[in-house]
């Protein structure tokens, strides 16, 4: 952050800036400059909006060093499945993995419709505790065993520190979800590891904070990072959350990082998943991901949100044509 | 709506109910069923929700029954120019009319790409007394003018209800903008008239909020309305609104009128102005509405998120591609 | 405002910017310095946001020059009834005036009650156009004719500049609703006028964009201005809106205008209103406004948030509590 | 929640509707009466909204029944200071432990204040991994070793399962941010404890998601449980949160639990601090919580919004008035 101080400002005063932004934990550059500024990496818009003295600041990309450097725009790469390399990637798999059956059936109808990345929850996080919050390690097994036999990929949601380990061995792209996308000690846990990382934005979380999430995992060394919108919080209860597609374009502008779209969480109704899906394709996405499941009547979690699997196909079909049409 | 008592609601609760719904100018008919239960148009959900006897009520159709009523979708038409006929209807032009020069260099660029309908301000509402407010009557005549030369429709906005018959005499589309969508005298006043309205949607309007300010209009007796989403509030700084794509296959399933997208607003950043059009198209948008500048840096107002007119045929290109891919 | 170029920005950037701003209808002022600076009123931040060269920007008071101005707070007097003078304003009365009785009803109690504001609605603003509009000219003579009777002041709400000559003949005081908070049309025609106007935060508006609405009302010549706290929009369904104290000291710092708080609206349900208005006063408010009816459960409009009579007297009796325990 | 299907619903579709309830975990009770209905918990409003039989639902109490028992309030006891026993607990301390010196300079403050609660933290959710992220277990020990040598207990943050044990060793109330309100690990973590805890409101949670989070503790057998309004995220850059004090009486009509406020957080800017915290407890409140520092432009987080030992002092002297203005 580049920090001015008043055109008035006293030598005390500036003082007095350079003491606070010490004091939190920056080493401030004086900036030549008639007017004082310095350079002051680490500290928050808050604080400076606090110091009298202080007229202006502005963010630079040195707030997110990692997430925004210059150069190629990364691809991330799970067994061989690309984010990032101009195609666009279609993840899809129940919300849960409610039976080995289950998870087959769709396994095998996104192999069928040639996708190669499969989705399924395992550990569940859920608004209420008397929810169905998944089916734990069993859950995870079957979700493997299926990709496996379909030749797929496989990303699933891991909610607390202590179940990274065990969930790298049986997943090939890990998913922090929403509302975890704060949660600093998960995010440096999968920062630690070497497998790719699905992080959702949060609830009401703005790009910059998305941002700075990923740049803790980037900072652990990890930089196998694909970011997912999923709908922020709204006013309007037409809609489970309101999906926030220009965030796309403006991600694009600000960092090298895959972004993908979920428009099942990100809009909550199933007929305008599929509209969803070509629409964040249009605005330049590098994948989309979506819950499918072989009977969503019967799902035992978010049913009302997923596609059927002739849905899916419908999807697959269309999200196709949209790309062909903006590559051509 | 369909107001539902409790279980153990006493006679003389449904008597208080009764007597509330009437107080509200309603008409409450008493419904079939084991538990008490009214039809009661024109109450709002605040009222039912603080009578201690409800418990439950829906919305019903008959909330909005002219913009929600079931059959054919309506077709809008602005000089032979349609919107909700099945093509994607392109609505270019300055945010304020600034000289006859200006405009027409606009309006010249518009026929030269094959656009029909040209939007310009004459009358600007702006955040602050200080700021540009546009050059009134003189520039909607120029706005016809360079309309008339090039073949063009024209679309202006109006801010208040005695200003609506001499926009009705320069004007073929009355757009009420998002500061008025709840100005309900300038509501009724273009609900008189025979003009087509583009309604815009307030800054947090809910859909609900937005079907019933259509409504107001419909009631007058004029059905020619085109729903125009431009952005919500929202807390990101990141974007000047956020734009809710999803309002248009949700819309799809509420109204018959035809619904566009205007991604200028809708961001506020001029480079993710062609891939939200391109979003909107493929979510099912009977059109976009877009702002041009010839020189966007010497705009008046709002020049940042004005394209330019190279941008413009861009623009052009690439949404007729989405919309072909979409039809094949 | 003032713009700061970039440390790199070049002679041709820099007039440019100066291109940019005078276009936007400003008279830039070069400031001294070595990065090359600018005062510019009249500008928006997004437009600056937009031009490339520029590094920095700030807002001054210069934005809303009049209702930031330095110097002693504005009290504002409605026949002899002060708001911003130290003591609490409390102005009561039913949301909309039903009948002559009703509203004399209203009155008494609040006369008997020290009261001296009465508030009451002839035209209403509904979201829905098969609501309860009020009762017009009449109920605004109901009102003045009750207001006398007991020696009141009358507050009402004007909806469009052509109803705002009539209201000044028989109110005291002219609100100006949320919805029409950026009706600028009718904001200059209350600022035409030298009646005392309630201007009532809009439902997503910022404190910047609410002052610059009072900027209109006093740019016209209308010194006389009540901000007016309502509550904004949320994406929590538990009340009606969320009722923003903070407002009341972020205001205190930023402007000379008397600030008051409608819990009724901002919370919009009855059994919150008393803590509501007890915690706006302890939050420095220099009045409250609630809604009061005889017989709530049979109100046209609102009911549900509207104190009884006996309620009004525990509010004024706990508010006055409140405010000697403050000044003590 | 109860779930009443249309009145035209056909034998098949009350099928389905059971099915779909039982798949979502649910064991369905049907209701007596001429409609459909039944009683089914643990399913989600999004899932019932989603089931075209269905036409109205509504939450019960059942919802979450123990944080919505009936019967008598709870009293949060930790060492011998009581929440919600009727008077106001004021909770106060540094932002982040820096020094020895710091927190037994705050502490011995508050004490002289006669406050007997010290909050601390000494493992810090921060947005940025490059900021201050707290002492960890050194200031956790200074903290408690500053506590005990001016008699105070003390609360203290923990962000992960693992974290658990060891600060319920060295802390008497263990405190949920806002960022891991809905962390269902470490919300079942610290439900096994037996130790207090304060459960910060998420940035965006509504009342009904904030009661769930509380139900996971309660249901782990952790009864002690106090509720912390810290402000909402909004669109307004003027404060860094809402603080939304309705929240207040609303949840004190709907949990038996404490609640507390925090003006620091909730607004974010100091001076507004002993305002807010005034309101809150005329608003009803049962505590405030607020951020103190010897030296507040010293300070490594959050300085800006920091009270001086001085201010302190006046918050107390003006809380104490408030509170004894209203048992009077």
């Amino acid at each position: 952050m580049i920090v001015v101080l008043r055109s008035d400002a006293t030598h005390d005063e500036a003082l007095a800036v350079e003491h606070a932004l010490r004091a939190a934990g920056s080493e401030p550059q004086r900036l030549a400059g008639e007017r004082i500024a310095y350079l002051a990496n680490g500290v928050s818009q808050d604080l400076v909006r606090a110091l009298p003295a202080v007229a202006e600041w502005f963010e630079s990309p040195a707030t997110h060093p990692m997430a925004s450097r210059p150069g190629p725009r990364t691809v991330v790469t799970v067994c061989e499945q690309h984010f990032g390399d101009g195609h666009v990637q279609i993840v899809a798999g129940p919300c849960a993995v409610e039976s080995p059956e289950q998870v087959d059936a769709v396994a095998s109808a996104c192999a069928a419709l040639g996708l190669r990345v499969l989705r399924g929850g395992a550990f569940k996080p859920r608004t209420s505790p008397y929810s169905f919050r998944g089916l734990g390690l069993d859950a995870m097994r079957w979700l493997r065993e299926a990709a496996n036999r379909h030749g797929l990929a496989v990303v699933t949601e891991v909610m607390e520190p202590s179940a990274v380990d065990a969930a790298c061995e049986l997943a090939d792209m890990l998913q922090v979800g929403s509302r975890n996308m704060q949660n600093f000690p998960l995010l440096a846990a999968v920062g630690r590891t070497r497998t790719p990382v699905l992080l959702k934005r949060g609830m009401s979380a703005t790009l910059e904070e998305w941002l700075l999430a990923a740049e803790y995992v980037l900072e652990g060394g990890n930089e196998q990072v694909v970011l997912c919108e999923r709908g922020v919080r709204s006013f309007d209860p037409a809609a489970r959350n309101l999906l926030d597609l220009a965030a796309v374009p403006l991600l694009r502008a600000r960092t090298h990082l895959p972004v993908i779209v979920d428009p099942s969480h990100g809009v909550g109704v199933r007929d305008a998943v599929i509209p969803m899906a070509c629409a964040a394709v249009a605005a330049g996405a590098d994948g989309v991901m979506v819950e499918v499941h072989p009977d969503p009547g019967s799902a035992r979690s978010d049913g009302f949100q997923a596609l059927t699997v002739p849905m899916l196909g419908e999807l697959v079909a269309r999200v196709r044509a949209i790309e062909r049409a903006m590559t051509k």
